[in-house]
């Protein structure tokens, strides 16, 4: 795992102004990476890294060298219109031109009037998925979460029995993950309603967010070569938030025996910045299990993962819906959950994908599955909030939901915090539901 | 559907000897395309099409400009490692090139001499994944198989109420996707022994090949704009056989609740050459349904698909062990089946697979799932030939097998034949099992 070093410092100020505010996402510790262009230009997208309400233009800045050495060939890998080459080089790159751009962007830095002209604002910008993702898997790290479904479908026997010895996981839809800030339609699908002898075809009627973080994979590994747990942090670039969109009815009538297909792989949404593994360091904690739970097999256990294998990143979502923007309210918060809470790691996540030989590429994502912690406000989705759709929530206006309705805005946002630590964040991931196609 | 033109005339030959060789899968009314290089060349994979024991270079035949209009066009998209351009091209531009290419190779052909000299020997070639796979879905379409699988589960009720409504299917990995003759490891990953307290990290001790066709997808469409199952087929640019490697006793102990993961991401094994829907139109038979079968929705119905829906491939696999090898014993076929049996049709795949949304894209691959026919020896995997491992399959030369051992080459091939029409085959997949990594 990555040591705390200079970047880290909680003095450190930005001669980018905004980058000091209080409460900024984008401190000059975090230096999350991204893929941007100005707002409806035809420009190609190009990585940047935010810093403030501002974003670093890194092909820029290399265009007029100023980096050096083993940071100007780093920097010259994000000189594409996605971050796979740069997730390929690995973390002793990454951790080069972290340094530089954390001491360029530093009070004092020599050629910050040349930088400056490097910066764009985050509000003139719009945003592409980080990386060409080759493969994207889910797991389902949160026991609270799997309790919670478990109880709604099996009140006996809520959690199988694999869940405490696999990183449960699957395969999930590439080609459908999209941006923040694009709209997703409410899917029209084949459906088994209750107390019905035959499905039809309609549109969802039980829409949901899953509140996850997504992991982008750095190096990959070869076709049958296992990442251990020891290494496996050494193929992850960093972590963002994700929304895995799910339709609960097509999914109870689907999902037997192989598992979720077109109640989730309509869409995914990614939020534009991945905060890297580094930038984590100071937030690190230990990963423990309670009472009673299984010793992990050798192949998921280690001694770091123990000390500091949990990452701390408070979780939050809101809602905004037609009704409550129209009425000029604010957004709506439902709930809220700490990725420390996960069962499994992402150092298991790895070790687990690739103990049989499978072979993870770069940009590859992976998503922790919906993140619930162990209090009822902590449910990372509305299906557990509304109990199975029994118990409808009132938002602040009076409406009620047990599921989405159109035009309903979901928003995650994420933070980390520790003593001696400045706090950063992960920005967030939006999308509006749409109203689903007519059917023909 | 596509239609019979004059590229499917049965009286049609060659100018290149061996296509017009009786038993040849490669005919000129074949035609089907892959991508090779020269063995252990360094130059790039090129695009080719097959014609008797020879391949057609597409981009010397280009470039020596021996296609005009826009059947050169058609040809300059194959000037590229991969059919992914061309793929997208769609089914006016296939089917303009495939009737130049027709034209090109038969007998009398102006230009023979000039054409001859992009001819290589398929001995002197190796091959490559004909695509860039994005996205790779595989379906379970052979209700023949969900049976004998759902029996050895769950004896009183083998076939869950969704499958005759839905055709199920789940994503799966597509970076471990590889092209006939790469070798499979054995995997190593957690399983629970029969009887066990506590799973353990062990090698698969239930290997299995499952029987597939695989299905590549040309244009794509746009998320969020379904495709009909009209439409269906003008997305489908050809078929291949497939493996889709299986670890049984790792799904056993994964797959609830969200499907199979490591029991099937190590590998899967593609054949080099994809048979285009168009050379595949003399095969097309009747879509039919057993007596009591329920009608399906609207979406997954068309006039079409009851007329010519089917597709007539008589699959086969062979097992060719270490010790057979060892005494220049020959291949022996473990089973045979056909694709005309599958439950559910190429085009109810793709209408379905897009009825939420979902985009596919050009390259995309689909598995029809596990092709078991009707009959006891038409059983698509060593699971259902051994019943679960109960029942032992005696080879020529003695040895038994309930799954597969390691040095054990299984090899799929497949035809086509029908009144009226040459015989046209599909070359074979082939993959040898490799004993497992040593536990560290």
């Amino acid at each position: 795992m990555m040591a705390m070093n200079e970047t880290h410092n909680p003095e450190l100020r930005s001669w980018v102004a905004s980058a000091n505010a209080a409460g900024t996402d984008f401190p000059i510790q975090n230096l999350p990476f991204g893929v941007f262009r100005r707002f409806a230009s035809a420009e190609p997208f190009r990585v940047g890294v935010a810093i403030g309400d501002q974003i670093l233009d890194i092909t820029a800045a290399q265009a007029k060298s100023l980096f050096s050495g083993d940071a100007d060939l780093a920097a010259q890998a994000c000189c594409a219109p996605t971050l796979n080459g740069y997730m390929a080089l690995g973390s002793l790159a990454w951790s080069t031109l972290r340094l530089a751009l954390s001491r360029a962007l530093r009070e004092g830095y020599a050629l910050q009037s040349a930088l400056d002209t490097c910066l764009v604002p985050q509000a003139d910008a719009e945003f592409a998925v980080p990386a060409q993702i080759g493969d994207y898997t889910d797991f389902y790290t949160s026991v609270h979460h799997a309790t919670n479904i478990g109880k709604l479908l099996r009140p006996d026997n809520p959690l199988l029995p694999n869940y405490k010895w696999i990183p449960i996981g699957y395969h999930g839809r590439s080609s459908s993950i999209g941006i923040s800030g694009q709209d997703v339609r409410r899917p029209v699908s084949q459906v088994m309603r209750p107390g019905a002898s035959e499905p039809v075809l309609a549109p969802s009627a039980r829409m949901d967010y899953e509140l996850e973080v997504g992991i982008f994979i750095g190096p990959g590994n070869a076709l049958g070569e296992p990442v251990s747990v020891q290494r496996a942090e050494q193929h992850v670039f960093g972590l963002c938030l994700f929304n895995d969109w799910s339709a609960r009815d097509v999914q109870g009538w689907e999902y037997q025996p192989l598992g979720p297909f077109l109640s989730k792989n309509f869409a995914s949404t990614v939020s534009p910045w991945v905060v890297t593994m580094e930038a984590l360091a100071p937030y690190r904690q230990a990963w423990t299990r309670a009472e009673g739970d299984p010793q992990p097999l050798p192949y998921l256990d280690a001694a770091e993962l123990h000390a500091q294998g949990a990452i701390g990143i408070e979780l939050e979502v809101f809602i905004h819906s037609a009704a409550m923007r129209a009425q000029g309210l604010a957004e709506h918060r439902l709930s809220h959950s700490n990725f420390r809470d996960a069962y499994w790691s992402v150092s298991q996540m790895v070790a687990h994908h690739t103990v049989n030989g499978c072979n993870l590429q770069p940009g590859d994502l992976l998503g922790s599955g919906t993140q619930s912690g162990p209090a009822p406000d902590e449910a990372g989705s509305m299906m557990e909030l509304s109990k199975g759709g029994k118990e409808p929530i009132t938002l602040p206006n009076g409406e009620q939901r047990t599921f989405l309705e159109d035009g309903d805005a979901i928003v995650f946002r994420g933070f980390c915090q520790a003593p001696g630590a400045v706090r950063i964040g992960f920005g967030e991931v939006r999308g509006t539901l749409l109203p689903a196609r007519p059917l023909a």
